[in-house]
């Protein structure tokens, strides 16, 4: 099995990266810097057509698509418990996962993008407003599923085993202070951030990847 | 097991659907009337909060979310080969179905329900245009892996087994129908709909979810 993980600092690539880091596998980090287009580039557009981090490359093979990579990384890696075994509770950490990826994650699109649901200026500040308004209620929402895991006596989102759904949480709630919504807006929601940073594997990801957390933006 | 599905006639929990249907195991559909904001009330909201379809329900337990779902109806009816077990395919059928699901589906929310991204009735209009021109792009996009199916010998979009992508195909398609996209724009992809929709499960669906293939919209 070779490795290779197409990511750029800060995005949702961030979630496969640390699942990596957290296999003790051997894996090559690619850095791909989407400030200066090089997701735009014929070199990377050969490799992912969407033009889009991340991509996994497993033997030659490139993967485009958190959900599928993360499906991969635990079919590939069974002992690092990255998804609950049991139906009905691994179910429930997709459908959590689903939601973060198609729902909670383009929010924050319409917010640091608007330009990829509209080509009109004023379309574009009327959908960073409102969906400034939206993140935010989601964001709420996530800390409701922390304080659950933790009233369960979890220590991670889908039990004992530290999953995506908690690094992809990091990635929300650090995007959340991008768009203006300070951490103090959901305390127990950064205390949990906070937990998941500690985490040395995570903690390497967030070396190499350069990451402040807390991007202390002015208060929406 | 008992199973029962909330959907609603034409959403994307036809792709669930016509999976449940065949399984050839009971199960239960259960009509949410859209239109008439039965989503909203509280006895629906006590089954999914987020107040939307499709909803399965396993033994009293509700899995929300299409990837969610179709996974847990792949783990329990592994007979049915919903999804193809070889990791590199089923990486990549996973792949393209996260498209679907977290980007051809959303554009097309944009142009169906724009409300939903933002509550400035110019915004939206502009919205509702430029994702049309998003959306016929997407369209093309599926009816290339149509094509590179069938040059592969595939009968359907993953293989020699019905998945939930073809499906999922013939509800993009019939939507892009409803935002004025004809059916000729994409004859291979409307030739491969038909296919589906010949499937007698399909069929099935179809029928109790009185669909009319070509919405016959004027053209955009």
């Amino acid at each position: 099995m070779s490795l290779k993980l197409y990511f750029s600092p800060g995005a949702c690539s961030f979630v496969p990266h640390v699942l990596l880091e957290m296999s003790g596998a051997a894996f090559e980090p690619s850095m791909v810097k989407l400030h200066k287009g090089e997701q735009n580039s014929d070199e990377y557009k050969a490799i992912n057509p969407r033009g889009q981090v991340p991509v996994l490359v497993n033997n030659g093979q490139p993967i485009t698509q958190i959900l599928a990579i993360v499906l991969h990384l635990d079919q590939v890696f069974p002992q690092a418990h990255f998804l609950p075994t049991e139906p009905m509770a691994r179910a429930q950490a997709l459908s959590t996962l689903a939601w973060m990826n198609n729902t909670v994650h383009p929010t924050f699109t319409h917010i640091f993008m608007p330009q990829k649901f509209s080509d009109q200026p004023e379309a574009q500040a009327a959908m960073k407003t409102y969906n400034t308004q939206l993140f935010r209620g989601m964001l709420g929402e996530l800390q409701t599923l922390v304080l659950a895991a933790a009233a369960k006596g979890q220590t991670w989102l889908t039990g004992e085993h530290f999953s995506p759904l908690d690094a992809y949480s990091l990635t929300l709630t650090r995007w959340g202070t991008i768009a203006g919504i300070a951490p103090e807006a959901h305390p127990d929601l950064w205390a949990f951030v906070q937990k998941v940073a500690a985490v040395p594997a995570v903690a390497r990801v967030i070396e190499r990847e350069r990451l402040q957390l807390d991007m202390g933006r002015p208060a929406a």
